[in-house]
């Protein structure tokens, strides 16, 4: 499947799906993340906190994408990324993100994106310069992808709460997992 | 204004917000729950953290929701009801309510509802059984009055997850708060 047929995909996946106001969600995920920091002070363990979050997420909303994309597997790890970017983004969120390899050599593709409705109210304060606010989205993606057998990486290295100009965030292939339970059967 | 112009009203913003899908709202609100309760061992003091950010995200919101009406201001606390059911619920959540007055003379409406878009992974085990899992509306409701000057008090009297057949939240005014700044003006 090409990448425009991805993109549709995703439009009308989300077409279809029961959807809410991303104001109200903005605000009840930022209310969890101020529950967060309350809770540990160490931003670094909000940090995962908010990782993990995303990987039980992730491991959920798979399923969805893979019906709606049918039994068509990605071929290699850029379609992949790409499937993530143009139909779970859509999907989910309402947006779409390009697909910026890095390294095809090293399986390092990054996704930008510059709408993100997570951030529609926030302003990081200097004490919290280090804080991913939006890190919930590399936790989904690598909970999504560990239910496909893919250990990844994923990192933001942009992020337009700390100033840059667009979020940007790395997927990095690690691993394929091998199914034992397929081996012994 | 009717009823029905309120739906409309409600209908038609909606459908020009931007929205997410409603599962991840779901699921990270899931989330946040999972943490109170991994942080407070007290199921009421749960309930209560759930209402206190709902009143911090409905104080946010009640703007918008005067903005989508113009400046008709409500003539009676039963039209405010309505209006939320009917406004409220349909902008934010894409779903909306009836009300149903439990008694007039002391300003006691309810709002019934069936959707519900946070419980669709949800089922509370035993020792959760005094959980009030979306008590997050009732904190958006008091929030969101308190910025017009109403004090309401705002309980679940019936919640499917607790086997009832539908989610009914009353609302009782209490008082109207005295601006004391035009007071004084």
């Amino acid at each position: 499947m090409t990448t425009d047929n991805f993109t549709k995909l995703g439009t009308n996946a989300f077409a279809k799906m029961d959807k809410i106001n991303s104001e109200l969600f903005a605000l009840t995920y930022g209310s969890m993340v101020s529950q967060l920091i309350r809770d540990h002070e160490d931003t670094e363990t909000v940090n995962s906190q908010l990782v993990e979050i995303g990987k039980n997420i992730g491991s959920k909303l798979v399923d969805e994408v893979l019906a709606k994309l049918g039994c068509a597997p990605c071929t290699d790890f850029k379609s992949t990324v790409e499937v993530i970017a143009k139909v779970g983004f859509k999907m989910f969120l309402g947006i779409s993100g390009d697909v910026v390899t890095v390294n095809e050599r090293e399986n390092i593709h990054n996704i930008k994106f510059q709408e993100n409705p997570l951030d529609q109210f926030v302003e990081l304060p200097d004490s919290l310069c280090k804080l991913n606010y939006s890190g919930i989205y590399c936790g989904v993606i690598v909970g999504a992808l560990e239910q496909l057998q893919m250990k990844v990486q994923c990192d933001f290295v942009k992020d337009m709460l700390k100033g840059d100009d667009c979020y940007e965030i790395s997927v990095k292939l690690q691993e394929i997992i091998k199914d034992t339970l397929s081996d012994d059967e």
